[in-house]
């Protein structure tokens, strides 16, 4: 059975959406949990039948959203560190944190180590298709990134769309300019060549490809990644502010808004983070998923599912072997 | 009066709908046109009382969207050749092209020439915000930049915004993964220094920023610009499917959407890049906008008021002066 350590302190709202998260989870799956934080908190919010399940690590230091992430290191009595450790220790096999994810990842990165051949780890996101969901990385955890780290990153999505997403031949693209060959900029034109030695390499994909199901793994540095997922989410957002002004306007679109009540929260769930869980850093030698500072309960069991997924589906073992019958061509 | 020369061949659907974005356009607003190409298929298509505002000039090749953008250069009897060169040779103040969208930049970059202390002109797009607009440049001229050309697209995007959207202190932000003026890759950051110097500067700005009505100029590379346009377009689209698709399946939904079809066609209008027009080149010594190679007749009717707008609010003098004014210190 899988273990997940998690940080029950991180997030912006505290430990109470996370246990609610964690009560939630094991209603529908079975695992086990160790939840790393204030002790007498978390006892309070735990109900009784749950307790042989979880087990508890005292800490008593959070590392807070303004906190540089370079502390991460010194604060060994953070919740963050000490789940961290718990995986590094191999007394869990994943961690979730929904607390500051510089922090999580450079810890991650550097406490548990990274899959043999994998030189930089990625943020790996899921997002909405017109039919399915698409995986785009790196979302946040290398700005600069140099050819060799965007192939990695298409080798390590490959992986995760076969193991996770259950595609066969996943369709891997490079986020670029233009479809042709000849657009991108310096690093995607040199990245393209290196791509080209993966047999699911496509080629350039544009922005509008994340969403049209063209693709199923979509290869960018974090800086342009984290990017794209801002502008995603201001569009929706947008999107939703206008139509709810004009509705407002008018008693009519007042009518038939409450007849298409289900159709907006069908579309709320599709474009819903919450339904995502949250990130998986890929290329560590373990387990651990990035949650959004402002998880709720529902986002905080997605994030556990996504540990227990992560964990039993084997990608790291498929991430090594590949990297390394590539390496060896 | 403003002249504005017209490449009547480039588009995705020949000189129709631009001919009659230009007779639409003629109800609306006194100008002058100098229509480039085909002088047979132009004069079958334009009205008898209109001859005495249009001139023809005579343009046999067309270079079509599978041409490279290098090869423009040496095919001088192209219809958007002959229209740079009306600039060019200052019979004609603008030029509007829906054509090879690479070629009319090279072209008018180099034929027409850049203003002074302007080292790379930038591609400029409107994007629709919760109150207003909000300019992106570069979105596409400028694929590798330098720090220096991240400053100067601030510069003039900020007079654009003066002149244009009439925004008397427009806030200049700088595109980048995280409002801290840490974040960024080694190109922002290097800009951010730079871009300090400019009074208007708010900092480094987010994807969702571009839509929040939080800033009024969004400066980054070409890479970046067209990757942030095509993933507005592509979860604008993927969410306007997804509503469709839920709506199709519920005779309720339908009633519903049949009462808010009003709504609908507002944020369609919101949305329609056929508002906007075209994408003015900022930069160069004249001006030049570039239409989208779809451009129906309504969206070459607003690029040709882009342009006449664009020659009488006087950005490029604007422009020139505040580079000199910097320059200077």
């Amino acid at each position: 059975m899988v273990t997940v350590a998690i940080d029950a302190m991180g997030g912006d709202f505290g430990p109470k959406p996370i246990i609610s998260g964690l009560l939630e989870a094991f209603k529908e799956r079975e695992f086990k949990a160790i939840l790393v934080g204030n002790k007498n908190e978390i006892l309070s919010l735990l109900p009784q039948g749950i307790k042989d399940k979880v087990s508890i690590v005292e800490a008593n230091d959070v590392i807070s959203m303004s906190d540089s992430a370079t502390d991460a290191f010194k604060r060994k009595n953070s919740s963050i560190y000490k789940a961290v450790e718990l995986v590094r220790n191999k007394e869990a096999q994943a961690v979730v944190s929904a607390g500051h994810s510089g922090a999580t990842m450079s810890l991650a990165t550097l406490r548990i180590g990274r899959l043999k051949n994998v030189s930089r780890p990625a943020i790996a996101t899921l997002m909405p298709t017109k039919t399915g969901k698409s995986l785009v990385l790196d979302v946040g955890a290398n700005v600069d990134c140099k050819p060799e780290h965007l192939f990695q990153f298409g080798v390590m999505g490959e992986a995760y769309a076969q193991t996770l997403l259950k595609v066969k031949e996943p369709r891997v693209g490079l986020l670029s300019n233009g479809e042709e060959a000849s657009k991108g900029n310096e690093l995607t034109k040199e990245a393209y060549q290196l791509l080209q030695h993966l047999p699911s390499f496509i080629g350039n994909v544009e922005g509008n490809n994340i969403f049209d199901a063209s693709t199923d793994v979509i290869v960018c540095d974090g800086f342009v990644g984290n990017l794209v997922l801002k502008t995603s989410e201001g569009v929706a957002d947008t999107i939703s502010h206008f139509i709810k002004g004009y509705i407002r306007k008018s008693p009519i679109a007042i009518a038939g808004s409450l007849l298409m009540k289900k159709v907006f929260r069908k579309l709320k769930k599709e474009i819903d983070y919450a339904e995502y869980g949250g990130a998986p850093l890929i290329g560590i030698n373990g387990c651990a998923i990035i949650g959004h500072g402002k998880s709720n309960s529902k986002a905080v069991k997605n994030a556990i599912f996504q540990a227990i997924d992560y964990v039993n589906a084997g990608v790291n073992i498929k991430i090594e072997s590949r990297l390394e019958e590539i390496s060896a061509l």
